[in-house]
């Protein structure tokens, strides 16, 4: 047993973990090149132990004695990350947030609800609706991820439009830094009183430490839902359509428009060949949501929006959570992912144009897809789809980095961001200093020096080694 | 002529002033203790000089020539701060952003302008109205305010309940930091990317770097404006309305409770003596406009809310960027300033009797009340006025030191935030640890450390002191 196994099981017995299960289950995250690599038989190694804190001093103990040891830490909360944020090392100790579990504090007058980070984000929801209250924070992992991940990774659900990301929703955060401190941040609905502390790690990936609590700012169940559905001529025609109520000032929680490729995949029931698919759903008070409902459909119309069945969105809201396992894909020789990024309004259309030709343009590509579900005054988001056969399975990763690659070169040629709600892990880390420039790598590493100088909070990622790629 | 000085005035010329005019311009900002003092015949010192660049490029050229001759440099916009932000020392250059002017760019498909940071807040407000769009920031000072100061200060303005902060508004930024080097961050509507390293500089007061460029996430002037006013009986009433009417998920962007005292003095002719005053402005499309309107009055109805004369709130709109000279209130033998703090719902009302009780105790006090004029889900700020009558004008710093601490003392007891709107500066430096707690001064001085190692820039500035008080 290495001796900082025997240092962490002498300060947190119980907590520390080295049986083979717990181990294998705590190699990465989700990525699916890691999942592919699993499949290849060439996967991530495991690390020396898992440890599962129960408590925060027993979160900062384990910081505490890695780091008189030089050990490297790697966060873990669900393990839903999609960006290979989490990879393990034989050199490291894996952080389970998992036993920091369950509600700590619920005021349904002040709307506020704290979660120890490890809990469920399904089962944070379902506890505050039973008070007839939301978080209102819907990702499609919201059951397979932890409250505290969706900080770390700086996460965007489904309702965002309206309700907003992560960053409108956690009034305040629990942290513990490199050093074994403890940051709790006040509980005050707004403050200038210098840098919002809170921001340094939302979309920190366990660089910079380990959230161990998450106060949500909550909202009343909405009095009303009203569902709406509408096809359009084309992606652009719908887009103009969004963007246009979106200048108007309505805010539906829900708004998603599919190309002609996605709409007749996921609706091939409701959605004529050809044609873009645009879904909605309305929450508020009664009177607003009837208002919103009738303001907009004057508006999609005007826009060449016609009327569609809202099957199409009891069917998506079934659905909406389920998500296909990679495995199986890989072993009917298919490389698939998904890849999310951003643009003002301008850039969307030319962006989603060269992110498809682009991706289409290597031979492997069968598909190749992309739905907007996050709109903002200023822009929206593109969430694409690929996927490409390769007879030779040795072939496929990278294939899979190549066709990651064509479709950030040509986001960031259409100058969008690269990367809306997932986060940037190892997937996208080359390309962080197209989004992000040369200086704020340069801050961004300060920031790392700053909080953890000897690079033992999940090293590697986020902060962009020195040889990193450019677009 | 100091030797920094003749190094600036070789490398930027005509931008380097010491006339005694300019010098005696830049000594300050608008602090109410500042301007006593001055009044005493004690003001601040003047600087070495004033460099007023005219471009990003001379910015950085004042920044590297100061940090190599280890000279402070004190960022100066439109003075307009009230928290003693900037004041001149001896040894110090004062880098005015004013002359840094003009809108770079719009964008009125994406609802996108960008403003060099010297801009005055009204002059950007006006062009972008001209394109029928509005920045929707509507602080007290917006025509005395740099949008460049909006952005160090963390300011919010009078619209923000709907329409949020400087951090809800800003897209994009431009920063020189302290070693000259620029960041640009990226104009995308959202991205998960690591931490925002936008809200590094929100609110840094100067200490972290030099905004030189702000682009604005713009909103098309509202199809509909309608105004409503209410009285309660007491402001726990009003705030009650306020709470619940947020909590069913209206937004209007103006929401102003105002303490009997405050109504009687901003109302007289509206309000009756000993009630509380509600003034709302809803904005939006027409039907959201009526459908909010007809919605809250139902709601106020309930708890007690009379509907008072529109005539209100058409007073307010009119007058609500009048600020009374303090100079004149000194003479009078006054010593007066405002306090804005802000509380989750349930320590609201205690927070405010805490403050007031704790203020009048003091023989000197005449006069303490407050309103709220920013809501939130969770919360709601309140914005403090006190006058106390100081016969012996040398004892007018003194009473005025210890009216803030009652206040800051009383709203930290209560469970509150000590800065809602107007920053740290020098009147709340010592109480910023109470505020962030000891890690979080600790996150502070390492971000100060890694960006400004030789603490050149506004020195002694939010970043509190090793021997800050405590509460």
């Amino acid at each position: 047993m290495s001796e900082i196994v025997a240092r962490l099981r002498g300060a947190l017995g119980a907590r520390v973990h080295t049986d083979a299960a717990t181990l294998a289950s705590h190699r990465r995250d989700s990525w699916a090149l890691a999942q592919l690599h699993d499949w290849l038989g060439r996967g991530a190694p495991t690390a020396l132990a898992v440890v599962r804190p129960g408590t925060v001093e027993e979160v900062a103990t384990t910081l505490r004695l890695c780091r008189a040891a030089r050990v490297p830490v790697i966060p873990f909360g669900g393990g839903s990350g999609v960006c290979g944020a989490v990879e393990a090392r034989p050199d490291a100790i894996v952080l389970s947030t998992r036993g920091l579990e369950g509600m700590v504090s619920l005021d349904a007058r002040n709307l506020t609800a704290s979660f120890r980070a490890g809990t469920m984000g399904g089962e944070a929801e379902q506890r505050v609706q039973k008070e007839g209250l939301t978080i209102g924070h819907w990702p499609q992992s919201v059951d397979v991820s932890t409250v505290g991940g969706w900080v770390a990774t700086r996460a965007a659900g489904q309702f965002s439009t309206a309700y907003g990301a992560i960053e409108d929703l956690a009034l305040a955060l629990e942290v513990v830094l490199p050093d074994g401190s403890v940051l709790r941040t006040r509980e005050t609905p707004r403050a200038s009183a210098g840098p919002d502390l809170r921001q340094l790690f939302m979309g920190s990936e366990g660089t910079l430490g380990v959230v161990t609590e998450v106060t949500f700012s909550l909202r009343s169940l909405p009095e009303s839902r009203r569902l709406a559905a509408f096809h359009f001529g084309s992606l652009d025609a719908g887009l103009e359509a969004i963007r246009r109520f979106m200048r108007a000032g309505w805010r539906p929680p829900v708004v998603r428009l599919y190309d002609a490729l996605e709409s007749q995949r996921q609706f091939a029931k409701q959605c004529p060949d050809g044609r873009s698919m645009l879904i909605l759903v309305h929450e508020g008070p009664a009177s607003a949501v009837a208002a919103e409902l009738a303001g907009c459909a004057e508006l999609y119309t005007e826009e060449g929006g016609v009327a569609a069945d809202t099957s199409a969105v009891e069917h998506w809201l079934e659905h909406r959570n389920q998500v296909p396992g990679f495995r199986e894909l890989n072993e009917r020789g298919l490389v698939v992912d998904t890849i999310e990024v951003a643009a003002t309004w301008d850039r969307v259309l030319p962006m989603y144009h060269a992110v498809v030709t682009s991706l289409r343009e290597l031979p492997e590509v069968v598909l190749a897809s992309a739905h907007s579900s996050h709109s903002y005054r200023s822009g929206t988001n593109l969430y694409f789809t690929f996927a490409a056969r390769v007879d030779d399975k040795e072939r496929m990763p990278e294939i899979y980095i190549e066709c990651w690659r064509r479709a950030i070169r040509a986001t960031l040629a259409s100058g969008g961001g690269i990367a809306h709600h997932h986060g940037i892990g190892r997937v996208r880390s080359e390309f962080l200093v197209n989004e992000i420039g040369d200086t704020g790598v340069d801050v961004l590493r300060a920031l790392k020096r700053s909080l953890d100088p000897d690079d033992l909070l999940n090293p590697g990622v986020l902060v962009p080694a020195s040889d990193a790629v450019r677009a």
